[in-house]
């Protein structure tokens, strides 16, 4: 058993590493959590990404297996996204993100205005 | 009380949510934990930052109010960062993301190396 360390600058893993704790992925696995989505649905649950970099975001989360896509042999043709079990498994590190942020978030703006200084 | 939204396109907490999820500052401020450090010890512990990727990480993490920056008038000067309990909050989140790293690693090489597919 590879023992995998992100911390260490050769490790393979520090570029998974940097892929789950990316803002756009940790969004577009948190808009699959209820189920799979089209390109187009999963654009507007992702509020504010490009086409572009869902493209580009979507290939990464593919390739390592966390998201699952689909096409169907129907007219007009359809495409699906999906989280995988590989998926699934990195949404509860990732709600543990988007909830430390929701949650502190009043704390860091009274730090980046200062008045943390006087608490 | 302010409802705090990374999902919504204009909430400014989308930024945090990305400075949290960054590789660099989950790995500077999994290096404070145990305590505080000398810029040249943090550039040691965070394999293979450079100087001016530290030094930007350490300007938003301090502005933050995650790290606290201790300037100490002696001969030589001395500066020390260590976590803020801020930053020491932010500690459960980002060693979940990076324990879900370690362990699902080897099922994200199976999934890129397309044995996954096969099983």
């Amino acid at each position: 058993m590879t023992a995998w360390n992100p911390a260490a600058r050769d490790c393979p893993s520090r570029t998974l590493f940097a892929t789950v704790g990316d803002r756009w992925n940790m969004l577009i696995l948190l808009a699959l959590e209820d189920g799979e989505q089209r390109f187009g649905e999963l654009k507007t649950h992702v509020d504010g990404i490009s086409d572009k970099v869902l493209t580009q975001r979507l290939g990464v989360l593919t390739a390592d297996g966390l998201v699952e896509r689909t096409a169907y042999a129907e007219i007009p043709p359809r495409v699906v996204y999906r989280l995988t079990p590989l998926g699934h498994s990195a949404l509860p590190p990732v709600h543990g993100l988007f909830d430390w942020t929701v949650g502190h978030m009043s704390d860091v703006v009274a730090s980046q205005s200062g008045s943390a200084a006087s608490a």
